[in-house]
Parts: C-alpha cells; structure tokens; sequence
C-alpha cells in the first residue's frame, strides 16, 4: 500500500530462513518478482543446513566445514540468478537455537535493510523444529528493530508486513493460503535458481509441480474479467498480520 | 487485483445484508469509497429487520407493514447518501429461514450485476443466527451462479473475492481482522448516512469509536513510509477466500 | 449476578433437551441445586428418545405409542425426583428435525418460564445429531424471545446465560469443562434419580465414576483455604457466553 | 468461591505483568475492585519498560537507568492511586528472557503473598513477545509454588484461579472475553491511575473507550432483573483454567 | 481390526459421494484396493453432478435429462473399472438439499449393505457446498441405521469407521491427511478408472501428480525398515472417530 | 505397517517421559502389550519426579537424594513387571529444562534403540509444564537421529510413528483420542505395575475407571463382527502424524 508519493529509494525485501536452501523453493517467485522490478532483496540465511541438509555430502565423506563451503557457494549462486544479496549468519543447524546475539544481529540486518516486506518460515512444522525458530527469531527481532530503546547503529523501521511460505507439509503444518501470487512472468528465473541445487534435482519437478498446483488454485480464485494464461504458476502465502489497504479487490 | 487492461464497464460490487441497518455500520465505508471511484454497488437486503431491530417502533405500537414501509424508505436514504442502489428480499427476519427460492433470486442477482467483489456477514455470530444465516446464502448462491448448468437469466460470473465485515461483538464471533480499509477520505459520507438511521442514534457514536480504533489498528500494521493522517479511521475485514495478487504487500 | 436487591420471585431454570433421558445424566445435580434453593426448573424435553434411546422396548417388541408412554412416565418421576417440571414437545427423534413450530413453541416456553439461567447440549456430538440440535434450537429460540417485535404471548426475556451440560464423549465433542458445579449435597437425589430409569441400569455406575472424576479436578482447580469434603462430587459445563461478574474469583 | 467460613486473612490478589505500565490498563479496574474490598494487590512488575514502552524519554536523549528511575515513580504512583503495592524485577525489557533465577524470585513472591487469584497476560500477542513470556513465566512459577519439594521460604500455596487481561489487539491474539467484570463503581479510580502516566495521554480516552465498549458487551450478556446504570464500565479476562461454583448463574 | 475369526461374508465398503465424478479421483484407489482383495464395494452416488459438473455437456447444449444419462453411463463404467457397484439417488445438485426422504433411503442402503468401512466428503469444502452436505447425511444416516428403533427393512448396522477423502483444495478445507493410504499396486486400475472421464482429461495428471505427492508424503511418514518402492503412489484421508486397535503400529 | 518380510530383529518401542511414574499410568497398557508379543521396550525417563511427584516423602522430611532413590527403584520394579528397561536421565523436574546435552543423549537412546514407534506426552498441559517440555524434546530429538550430518554414535533412524498419551487432564489439553488401544489381555499385568507405587494408591483405581471408560469408547467406536469382551479396556492416544497404512479399517 503506497499512501502519498512514491518513496526515493527503491522497494527493499527481507527474507529470513533457517537453512541456504530454503530462500529458493519456496520463495524464489517472490524474490525474483521484487527484483525483476528494481527492488533491492536480501536474504538472512541463519544456518548452511549443513547437518540436516546435506546428506548426501556426509555420505560421500566431506567433513563440516567443506559442507558449510559448499552450502555457501551454491546459495550464493542461486541468490545471484534470482538477483538478491544472501548473509549468513552460520548459528548452526539441527537445531538451531536462539541466542540473545543472534536476536542482536537480526535487528542489526532489519535496521540496515529497512524492509517494505519481510518473508519467513510459517510458525509450524513438525517435521523440522528448525522453521519454527527461524519464525521466531524473524518475528521477534522485528519487534525492538522498532524501538528507538533498543541499542544499536541504523535507524529504527516501521512495521513491515511480513509474509509465510509454504512448509514442505503444508496441511501437517497447518499452513492456509492466504495470499497466492502469480509468479508466472518470472517463472524462468525460478526453475534456473532452483536447478543451481544440484544435489536435489528430485525437487525441480517436485516444486514446479506445486507452482503449477497452486496455479490452478489461483485461478480458481481469481474474479472475472482476468486475462490469465493457460499455464499459470503461483506461490502461497501466509499473513500473520492484516492486509492494509485502500480498496477491497 | 487487475491483468492486463482495465475492462470497459466500472466495477461493480455486491453486499449481501440480512437487515436493513447492517451496511451502514459495517460495510459503509467500503460502499462509499467504491462509489467514490464511480464503481456500482448494489445491496441485496434479505429483510427489513422488522422484527429484531425495530423494538422502538414496536413500543410505540407500530403495524408490521408500517415497519416495514419505515425501514425501506430508512435504508433507501441510507443507501443513496452511501450512493448505492438497494433492492429487498422480504425474506422475513428472526429467523432468517434460507429457502431455495431466495438461493435462486440471490443466483439471479449475482447474475444481474456481475460483482467484482462480495461483501456480507462472516460465518459466526452467536448473538444473532440471521447473520451467519445471511452469511451462507451469499457463499452458497455465489456457486451455481458461476455454473452453466444451473438454470436462469443473465451470464455466469466468475469467483469474485468475498470480505466479511466486522460483527458486532467480534472476539466471541471468532472474527479476527484480515484486512484493514482505509476509510479516512469517505468518513464525512459514512457519519453522514449513519445519521440517517435516526431511531438508533446510540450507535453513531459508537461506530464512530470503532472506526478510530480500527484506524490505529491500520496504523500499527502498516508498513514504513506511509503518510497516514493523524486520525486515520478504518474498518475490519475477513477473507475467506485467499488474496490473488501479482506484489507482496 | 445479582445487582441491586434480590428479585421477589424465585429463579427459574429452564433445560431444554434432546430426549427424556438426557436431563438426568448431564445436569441432574444443577437441577437438583437449582430446586434445593427453592428455585423453579422447567425441562423442555424435545423428544422422548422412542427411537435412539429405547432399544430395549424395542427388542422386547413393544409399540412405538407405548414406548413413548413408558419414557414420559419415567421422564416425569425422575424429574419430580429433582424437584423440577418436565414439558414435552414430542417432536420426533432420530432425526430431530428443526421447524418453525418448535422454534414458536420454544419462544413461548422462554416467555412463560422467564429464566434467569438455561441449560441445553453443547453444539458438537459426532455420536448423535439430535443433541447439536438441539442445542441450536434452544439458542436460535432465546433471540426472538427477547425481541418485542417477535409475536406471542408473555412477556419478553433478558439474555440469561447458558450453560452447555457434558455430553457422553467429550474429547470427541470439543467439550473443554469451563465451569465445575460442585453437587456433593445433592449427589444422593441425583444418584436417586438416575435409578428411576431401570432399562439403562449399567449408566448408574457411569455417571457416578463421571461424578467423582470431575469432583477430582475441582478440587485440582479450586483456590486455597476450600474446605472440600473428601469425596467432592461435580458436573462439567461450558459457556458459550461471556460471565458477567462484579469479582473476579 | 468461598466454602465455608471466610478466612481470618484479607484475600490477595497477585498480577504479573511485562512492563510497568500494563497493569494500569488492563487490570486497574480489577486492581481497583479488589482494594476498594479491603483485600491485598501486589503487582510484579518483570521490567520497567524500559526500552519498548518509552520512546518519547528516550528520543528525549534520557539514559537508561533515568528511564528506568522514571518508569519505576511512575508505577509506584499508579498502583497507589489504586491501592495495590508494586515490586519490581528489572528483568529487562525487549526482550524479555526467562531465566532460572527468575522463576525461583516468582516462586517465592507467590509463596509470600499467598494469592487467592492470579491475573497476567493473556498467552497470545503477535505484536509484543514479552507480554506471552510474562504469562508464560506467571504460568509456570505457579505450578512449583505449589510444591512441597521445590526448595524457598514460605508455605506452598494452593491452586488460585488465573485471569488473563485484555491485550491491545484482542482479534490478533485470540483473545475471547470469557469473564466482564463490572468496574463502575471504581471508574474514577482506574481514570486517575491512568491519568498518572503522563507519557501515554493519548491511551486515556482510548481506554475509556474501551471500557465503555466493553460495559455495552457485559449488558447484552448479562441475566434478566439486573439494575446496571446506563453507562456500566467493565474490563474483560479469559480463563485458562475452569471456573469452580456451587451455582450456576 | 479383527477380533477373533474371520467373518464368513466378505468385507464390505460403502461410499458416500455428492457427485458422479467424485469417487474416482479421491477414493479410486481405496475402492480398487478392496476390489483387489475380494471385498465388496458400494458407491451411493446422491447426484449426477448434471448442474456443477457438467459446464462442457452444458455448453455443448445438451438438455438436463441427455446430461443425466450421459454420467450416469460414464460413472457406471468408472465403477466397474474399480470393481464396484454405484447406486444413483439423483437428488439434485447445486445445490444438493438434505430431505428426511433421502436419509430414509440412506439408511436402507447402510442395511442393505451393512459396511465394514464408510467413505465420504470431509465436513468443509468452501468451494462446493454439496460436498459437505454429502458428509452431513452420510454421517447422519449411520446414526439410525444403528437404531433397532429406526423402521425400515433390514438389519441394524454396527459403527463403522468413517474415512473422509480429501477434498479439491485440502488447505482450504480444513483437512489434514490422517490416514496416508498405499495404492501404488492399484494405480494402474486407479489412472485407467480416471481416463473413463473423458471430458474431464486436464484432471488425469492433476490426480496423479496428487498421489505422487501424498507418495512422497507416505514415505517421509513411514517407520523404518520398509520396502517402499521409488515411486509410491498414495491416497489422503481424515478419520472423524477414533481408530480402533490392538496394536500401536 | 509391514510392507515385505518382517524383519530379523524384534520390534523396538521408546517411551521417552518426563517423571519416573508417568509410563505406568498413561502407557503401560501399550508397553505391556508390546513386551508380551516379544517386542524390546525401552523407557527414557528424564527425571526421577522429585520435586514435583514425590509430596509424601518430603512431608515425611526425606532428603533429595533419598527420595530420587526411592523413585528410581520404585521405577525400575514397574517397569520389570511391564517387561521393559528403563533408563534415567536425572535431568531435574519443576521445572524440566531443555538443554543441548539432553538432547543429545536423547538422539543416543534413538539410534541406540532404533524404535519402531515412539510414545511420549502430548504438547499440551496447561497443569504440568514437564510435560510439554518432556514432549518437545522427544520430537526435537527424533529429528537430527534421522540425520547423517548430526554427530554422535550409532546408524541413524528411520521416521517411526510416535503416539501421545493421554494427560490427567484431557479435556483441559487439547487430547482427543484418536487411537483406542485395546489392553484388555495385559490388563492384569498394568494393574499389577500401577500397585508398585504404593505412595499413590488412590490412583489405582482412578486409572482403573480411565480404562473402563476409554473400553466403553472403544466398543462405541469399534466397526462390527468384533467379539469383544463384556469388560474391555483401552488406553488413548494422539498421533501428531499421519498413519501409513495399506488397508482402511
């Protein structure tokens, strides 16, 4: 919602995720959309998943810091095809824990970055208690980020709606799609991100599938009058705040 | 949410009310603002509310079909200062008893205005079964009206977007805001047909102390660089359909 | 609640269920309570559960017209047991239907009983139809008991709060206890009553372990300084309402 | 509920709240209620509020022990004006972190105070992560309190009934008014104690509103006979655990 | 769960659908799975699905009746497909209105075939409301069908476990997978069952794709030490009542 | 679920609870029931109840050590009795606090015990915080033991299905039963086991009644042909994840 005139700086998106690979499969859409209009995008990724990622590295016998070398070079290469900046904060995964400095730095990257958008984990998965975390940090960080008494450089932000991806078991994670964007036009881009995860080709078609299950969805619940094309792929989303806006549509 | 180029014919909008009095205090806003931008909007008012909101014309020893003929021409006024148009069901209030004759008269309303968005009442309502009653008929028509098969005049639609308006005790109505409308420019329109409901003259105020807390609800959850007015008034929406959207927002 | 000075004529309760066995199981105690203080009850019982309930007159061959006699005959010496009337309305079960007629005839028995206090089945049974039922009716009638506009004799009602009594599996029900009734002083007239009815002797037993059971978590939920008796005897209810109080206790 | 004689000692509530601000607002009529009875109110206050509830002394230029030294007078006033006694923490705000040591200071402040009733937070506030670890910690101190093996000074307590009061945003956290207490007669009370937090002017008529709001919902719920003045103020509270009675009403 | 010796008449499986179509693409492998053991399977189809099912037959300007005949032949060649038997009640879809007289058919249907399992629509389909009407007297009706009280030919039923299959848009819907069902060694006869719906050809590959998913979903969920083949086909299913069993496995 | 042969080993189920005595109550049905068809059982009890669990001896002025010895020999008679081992963690009750080295001891006994099912409470209970904690850690757990990359001993596990037992108080924790083991052959056996805690004999018969009352459900929900006993008894269970199963029943 833009109230008055356009701000100067261009749009800027912050994604918090709790392994390198997540930011691709289940926001690249998002991201690439932000960027393919100008829009600055950067990715606080909390851990490699080196341990509860990369099977397939341990079993072919590499050790945790060439694992972690690994993880960082790809999602660098991956955040670069979708043309976002990646950080990391190595806090280590399976589980990742929350620390007050881990809070620290967040609200350090939140200041610096002053989002217009954030994008994270959903608050439930049971299957990996490492999304839920990255939820709660993402969350809670926000909070003093907009306290001029909380210490630290930058200036204070606003209040930044923020948006939930899809889990890998959306209905085990009770996870309702309250917001499906057409990502479509970018579509592309997201299928190159993706195949830059070697390691687990088994999930292109896997997501792809979804984006165009979500799709039909979309259109399913798009009103009249909407030129949509045949194949239309879609991302979904949760919104843990209201929608505010001017219009109703 | 529009693709590709706007259509040739203005929006058009439909509130599907079980009394009267209800557009006004929940949805006003809403149908001003949509007027406001030479949109359409229609209200299908299933009753009169002649039995369960009209106790003072009652005591003062009124007729049925005077409260009624109070009512319409009430709720006509109401309506023109909103700039809508209103059309009665006469379906009889208290209860509200879904037939399949009004399915089929709603069905042809549907058809008749092709509305790009739906207003009506959410799902629960303990204190008052018309609502959720009202609530179901508008969801339920909506359906065959987008189907070829099911017989009667005019087009088919496609699946407009619904918004649920605020109830009057929403905590215990499991209503939880989903969107927030900013209606700050039309507010003067809102008081001003609330004004026109003269036998519940209580309620102004408090519809007024509504929309100034769900204005700094607004506030709260609106992202940075927004130039909000000092006082910002609001109302209150569920979706329970997901958003379609090609921006997150 | 009481605010100001004690009305000059007792409390009334009215219990409004499914069948002529229910009242007994599920809020005996409230009503024996209710009667001790010398308060009026009133038991609007639906239906005498010829068809679900009777399964041993049944099998014994027994006609539909007798079966109904035997269970009014039952329901009524169990109530008197209780010290409280019973009204039947003989409306059919399984299924119990909802009509316009039993919704009048429910409007007036809120009329002629003016109840301080209602009791009824909660709104969930997956085991029985009948029960969510009637719970619906007992709540859709008290809105247009209190509207003046509503035709009818009597005198219009306030808003008594209601209560929803255990039903028989309530894990299954979504029953959560929010209120605990503490009966041990009248236990002896409930357990008489419940041996009124002989065809269902293996429910004694039930319900006295049912009794115990909940007596234990009153005493686990009770303040400090309660002068419990060993054995506390309890009844669980809901409150789909809000209390209203003038001390939080 | 009281069995029995009254005891020989005053009863004693005990509030837990985050920041030393909240009691005022959310509880002060409660607080007020209690005290006007002649009974005992401690407050524990977690945090002065340090760093998130006041941004005007910070932009101000003020330093962090003058924040809290301010906030501390502040809050003292307060709960004068209500007659309650105020303990502090300074646990430190934003976030607000359980701790061990935190626990046993509360335990030993339940044992001390021997309450008869607990209010606190409600365990839902998307918008301010302390408040949730404040009921959270209030929760979980009460369970140890009550244990002869876990090691402090004092006699164990029983089993006190819990309030939680009204946050900011009640739709967002899941709030349901389980409980309205009627605070008219200690209105005046509760509007001097908040007209001590000068900082804060524009939540006076805010919460004004709301109590006014809430005391329109306690007369649409509350029982027939009942003298309420035209303008009944009231504050809403949630029960997490049952309510034990020997009527129902 | 069996207890004790086999019974000496095959199992039997009832399924209770809204619309023609509805059998195959949700329960077709659950059918073709008792099919392939030798039990017997009973699909009691409540419409045709002739109005919401058909828009292509429609725009093709077929008449009512042709429609009628043209799913009914194609239903009853997807049943034999899957090795079942369907049953036609032609009760009119969108919308599909509960009358006492199809629960009276219902319940002989229940006695006739006196099924082991139930299949049918989950309670929540915002999307169709046929399809939750269907889960309303397919639940409805196995309440008197056990009632020796309830009059009609046949043997009174025992419970039956119900499965309710998952609906078009699970998330949307309420549903979580509760039961994840191995249909890999029927999906030929499930895919070919599907290809009998000819008009209905873009929802071969959309349900195939599904039970891929719930494939990959089955194996993420299953224990250890289990010969799942690679590409493991499944069906989703929730269970409204408890299962029943002699071991936790 | 068995897909193939079964394999050489013997089943192995963990029990992982928070207090020396809760495996009896709420799961020695199941435990029995595994021991006597030859399964391995193993019971990982983080802490010996102490504080929390142990009231009479510390009234009776035992020191901590004494009363952990009391527990731990109390522990390891009953679960002997039950056929299974039982392993201390020692980890300190009231409350029960999650650290990184429990969980690593934790992910040991998983791939130590390689269980093919998993119990543990369910993650909820607003009376007992151990509980939730004890519940958080068995599923926290259970997810690096799956991972190649979490260091430690011993091969990694599989996903094996956990099952929830039911808390003191259902209703009040969101439990509902959503597997009825039947017990009633070792029946004998938990009775035997509950009565080596003699300092908490009147839960003998509490949990006596429990197994009645879950067998009266039991036969309720049983499908039919089943020849149960008159007396059956049962034990609840949640499954926080979907069952995988080749056959509906």
């Amino acid at each position: 919602m833009t109230h008055g005139n356009a701000p100067a700086t261009p749009r800027s998106t912050l994604v918090v995720t709790a392994h390198a690979g997540d930011f691709v499969w289940r926001a690249g859409g998002a991201i690439a959309l932000a960027a393919s209009r100008g829009e600055k995008v950067t990715i606080a990724c909390l851990t490699f998943g080196e341990r509860g990622e990369s099977a397939r590295a341990w079993r072919e016998g590499k050790k945790l810091e060439e694992i972690k070398a690994l993880r960082r070079e790809e999602a660098e290469r991956t955040a670069a095809t979708l043309g976002a900046e990646v950080r990391f904060f190595d806090a280590g995964d399976y589980p990742l824990t929350p620390t007050p400095e881990l809070t620290d730095r967040l609200v350090a990257v939140y200041r610096d970055t002053q989002p217009d958008v954030v994008l994270t984990h959903p608050a439930e998965d049971p299957y990996n208690g490492d999304h839920p975390a990255a939820n709660r940090m993402a969350l809670q960080a926000r909070v003093p980020a907009q306290a001029i008494g909380y210490p630290g450089p930058g200036e204070i932000i606003g209040a930044p709606p923020v948006f939930c991806f899809e889990p890998h078991q959306p209905e085990m994670s009770g996870f309702r799609p309250e917001v499906l964007l057409d990502i479509t036009e970018v579509w592309d881009t997201k299928r190159r991100a993706m195949e830059c995860l070697g390691a687990q080709q088994h999930l292109w078609d896997y997501y792809t599938d979804l984006a165009v299950r979500r799709g039909v969805q979309l259109k399913r619940n798009a009103g009249p009058n909407l030129g949509l094309p045949h194949r239309t792929m879609a991302e979904a989303y949760m919104r843990p705040y209201p929608q505010v806006t001017k219009e109703l549509a």
